[in-house]
């Protein structure tokens, strides 16, 4: 039959404008500090205010009845669960601006099974690397799993592991990302969901991709309307927000050759020195370091990109794109480009 | 540590020898008459037996503590979960020759979500089969998430997608199939884990992609020793294997321009005629069909198909490729070529 397979399509027009990548922080959906246990009330959170900020209607009662797609069969559900399929047929259009791309971290998935092995550090020679290759993918995967479930209530998600989609890195550097398959994922009307995940790295063999990485690379390729980062803060602080005396910035520029500066609040304009910025103390997985250069270059690409916390208002107001660097009333760090 | 690593090898070749492609059916890994059930007994089983014809040793006793590789909480787990890293450090190498590649059936899994909304007929503008082929999806993965953790008891196993490896059709036929990052897996010693999957199709939107077809694809990239399929039944029969004087085909010889013949049992020979091919009543993805007219392509390839009943002596013989026209004592169906 091989003579009967057409040659693929030229596969590799961008979709229509992409309105938002979100990045669904580990420290927001999981709880940290329990091996691979999720955050229940932030997920479900996130996955409805997503839901709301793709609602085209725009308003409160938007779908009076919210469009299951996991038909999964849950503990104590009848052999043949219910899926009322003559209502959904009934549904003309899902009514949803579905062009999104969710990407969540790890948190207390993976991590620990990283760290036991030293992934990050590669040498698939070593078995303790090997397994720990393997036990860190079936940790992120079935946390994917999990978060795909949650955003179909409602969202049309489709759970992609960079691992599969052949995505490697050169001594942790991003080589091979092939992204055809989130365009065409996207024109079909799907809601890629992507991960930190555990791939091969050229010189290394192994690394960990963090998601943030990723928001990056997504960004450059698709060009979004604005970022958004929901994590367990409300942005960047000048200090560890644990730090009582921590203070949020609220607004700040990157130019085009690396440098930053704090436009809000005033007291700190200016200062790029003695800030210590920090965004989520128990956000490991790439570190606030790796967040702030990952943002700092997307929003160089003249792509606004907002930190806050997810549950929250903000979170649903920067899910919506409904955030100026006017808004006195929104909470969050808005990183964005001095031209 | 990375100055103690070598440089990666050129990627895009395909690796030494696959040894086996094996196809674990649905209908033996599945409880096929209840929704979204494992058949614990045969997956153990069949990952067992797997693990045992990759062990050089080649012993019985071969690994007297098996390496496992799932290190996600368990219920009722301490919050941090014994992993002997120290042990599997001092594991000079994992001892198993692991150029296998498994792709598994959908069975319980996915078909109750496809059937309901039609995904194998395409129509992605209707709500409802966009609905079902994220259902079909999170079903498929979700099976396909607690084969790659079975096999990890032993195994370096790592679950790839179709749909996120870009694998697409075009009227049900496979148009794109990329097989790179299975190459790359390969290489690096860990054995790639496909499945059936919801797919986008260039025509229709979207499709099924069944197992079968998968593994006939990979048979073709791969050249693999031989390949096995292991099913709920001991092999092809004449008739439905439900019907008391179904007959075992034995052995069966496909030639260049696609015909076939039974050699084995002689009492059939010749007989292409008033036998209804049949494998197994329950495996309804793809159906025997398709079943067999892959396993034919595959046969006219030059490598010998075995399908026999998992779980058995002679699903473990087919595994290590310990079978021969000979066997008398072996009860499977070989598919091979008449050159």
């Amino acid at each position: 039959m091989a003579e009967e397979m057409a040659q693929a399509q030229p596969r590799l027009t961008a979709p229509r404008s992409v309105r938002c990548i979100v990045k669904l922080g580990g420290a927001a959906i999981t709880n940290k500090g329990e091996l691979e246990s999720i955050n229940e009330e932030n997920l479900r959170s996130a996955c409805a205010q997503l839901r709301h900020a793709m609602s085209e209607s725009d308003g409160d009662g938007a779908m009076e009845k919210v469009l299951g797609m996991d038909w999964s069969r849950k503990p104590g559900d009848p052999v043949d669960p219910a899926v009322d399929a003559e209502w959904i047929a009934g549904i003309a259009r899902l009514g949803l601006d579905t062009n999104f791309v969710v990407v969540h971290g790890a948190g207390s998935f993976g991590h620990f099974q990283a760290s036991r092995s030293g992934v990050h550090k590669g040498g698939l020679h070593s078995t303790l690397v090997k397994a720990g290759f393997v036990a860190t993918r079936i940790s992120v995967t079935s946390l994917n799993q999990e978060i795909v479930r949650a955003l179909a209530r409602g969202i049309p998600s489709v759970g992609m592991s960079p691992f599969a989609c052949g995505w490697s890195t050169q001594q942790r550097k991003l080589a091979s990302a092939n992204a055809s398959q989130i365009f065409q994922s996207l024109h079909a009307g799907f809601v890629p969901v992507l991960h930190g995940d555990a791939v091969l790295d050229e010189l290394l063999d192994c690394t960990i991709l963090s998601g943030d990485v990723i928001i990056r690379h997504l960004a450059q390729l698709l060009s979004p309307k604005y970022v958004v980062f929901l994590t367990d803060v409300h942005g960047v602080y000048d200090r560890p927000p644990t730090d009582s005396n921590a203070v949020l910035l609220r607004e700040i520029e990157v130019d085009d050759i690396g440098g930053w500066s704090i436009v809000k609040p005033a007291l700190l304009q200016g200062n790029t020195k003695g800030v210590e910025i920090s965004v989520a103390a128990h956000d490991t997985t790439g570190g606030m370091e790796t967040k702030i250069l990952e943002a700092a270059v997307i929003a160089r690409l003249g792509i606004d990109v907002y930190i806050t916390k997810a549950g929250t208002e903000h979170s649903l107001r920067a899910l919506k794109g409904d955030v100026s660097t006017d808004s006195e009333d929104w909470l969050g760090t808005i990183i964005r480009s001095s031209k």
